[in-house]
């Protein structure tokens, strides 16, 4: 099959792969629909985070069930089915919480899992699903063939989720004040003067630098909550954590556990009271993938659909 | 009167002072039944925070009402009450929330107070208290005869509220792990065993060193919250967000509103449910406060109580 490989920074593939099949009794292999690029694949692309040569990248996707492990039960052949940005077991102590994202047999697409095994990448043809019935979520039939809703359901796999957890990590509550601090220029005194001076009483952090988090800890209120969701990357923190202190200043985040969400979510995107397909302003096949890093990298595309 | 003035690291005096009258007419006068020396005194006493030369010192005190402004509501003389470490006017908003800590009118004991004003401190025959109807808390008048009782209710004022401000940012629940960072050995990998590997739900950091913090990032669990009431000091904060994210840890807590949590507190105090007065282990005059001191720092004392 044909998948997308990072080589080097700036230097992204589409090109052929090994086909996937069932390794573990609880895999499936999806036939992918839809993906798409992400933000934090810029990292990597611009070497800010660390790739081997011929790593598989894309961590967004879903599809359609065309292989089933003989442990798997909860997928049939032809099933549609979204993943989440992290595969989990679902049967561990932190799976049963909710925070898959810890479950020791989860991992990144793209990276080797704890079995040692090579896992794919979401921006490929397709995908081996390791422990299928933790990781994937089932999706109506219907909607396959419903393309906006079919591009609205694939932000289920990470952005949605993880604008969901920054909300929770930031006590986002009726009647209280949010502020969103974002990959753009942020005007301190304009926050503070539409909250009394006060500053906000949830501050949403995604980005990750330092002078973000400088900006979300300059905006929140006092008792407040910065719920974070942006990957830190950069020595520097920005966490001042005297201020942190005298102010009462919660910090809360971390990588979102979207697999828990999609449950609770994938009502509201169904029925159309959230609809956050025009997240993506842009629509690629599967080769013009390298076009579409260079778009998102130099800000003319903000986030690049991928039909393979 | 007499009372505590530090004059530099290490040159704590007890020494004649003016006497304490109601400059503002919601001040009450309070006549120091108990008072004590709290960890954080030791700071300014090593001079690791700043003091000016001929500040009062001392911020955990209770005692009886002496002198009554004419815009005070709540209290008459001969009232038994405790003041929080932190004074605060109790109608602002942040007051209303429960922040006390971040009242725009309110100021820590021995510092020079939003109105200009030099405030006294707790360690001392008599101390006016700003904004009386907003800082005090009356307590029952029995409990000036209970030795036992006056000595567990002067922890009101601060060690038993930061405990319980630590506990709820650290979100102590039942059937969760919870682990103390306090002022000693820590063995991390004891800590680990205990947990099955896992790590503590809660953590309190009751400290403030850099390494302390390391300590409870390093003994919490995936998922769980630090809750942080040592007061932060030295440059680097042993905050490593990338450790945060990936395991979503949350950090919570900062300077205790202890006003708030005192009548929460009270009756458990009243009632014999929690006895905090054995955290007092030397009993002294006002006079002999230098020693006070200095057996904290030498370590000879844990909490040292002062009857003046």
């Amino acid at each position: 099959m044909r998948a997308t490989v990072i080589h080097a920074p700036h230097d992204i593939r589409v090109q052929e792969v090994p086909d996937p099949g069932i390794q573990q009794p609880t895999d499936v292999v999806l036939r992918v629909l839809r993906a798409c690029i992400c933000g934090s694949d810029l990292w990597a692309y611009r070497g800010e985070s660390a790739r081997r040569s011929g790593q598989r990248i894309g961590h967004e996707f879903l599809g359609v069930v065309e292989e089933v492990g003989p442990g798997v039960n909860g997928f049939a052949v032809g099933d549609l089915a979204v993943a989440p940005f992290v595969w989990s077991d679902g049967t561990c102590t932190y799976c049963a919480e909710g925070l898959t994202t810890s479950c020791p047999e989860g991992g990144f697409w793209g990276s080797v899992g704890p079995d040692g095994a090579q896992s794919d990448g979401g921006q490929g043809e397709a995908v081996r699903v390791p422990h299928a019935d933790g990781t994937l979520v089932k999706l109506p039939a219907a909607a396959a063939s419903d393309d906006r809703l079919l591009t609205a359901l694939l932000a289920l796999s990470d952005v949605l989720g993880t604008g969901h957890h920054a909300a929770v990590g930031a006590g986002v509550a009726p009647g209280g004040t949010v502020a969103v601090v974002g990959d753009g220029a942020a005007a301190l005194a304009a926050v503070r003067e539409l909250t009394r001076g006060e500053g906000a009483h949830s501050v949403i952090e995604a980005v990750g630098t330092e002078q973000s988090m400088r900006t979300a800890l300059g905006i929140v209120r006092d008792g407040g909550s910065i719920g974070y969701v942006g990957v830190p990357h950069g020595s520097a923190t920005g966490v001042d954590l005297g201020v942190m202190f005298g102010r009462n200043i919660a910090l809360r985040g971390g990588v979102a556990p979207v697999r828990t969400y999609i449950p609770e979510l994938l009502p509201d995107v169904l029925d159309g009271t959230i609809d956050p397909s025009p997240v993506f302003d842009r629509s690629i096949g599967l080769d013009e993938v390298p076009v579409g890093y260079k778009e998102m990298d130099e800000r003319t595309a903000l986030k690049v659909l991928i039909t393979p």
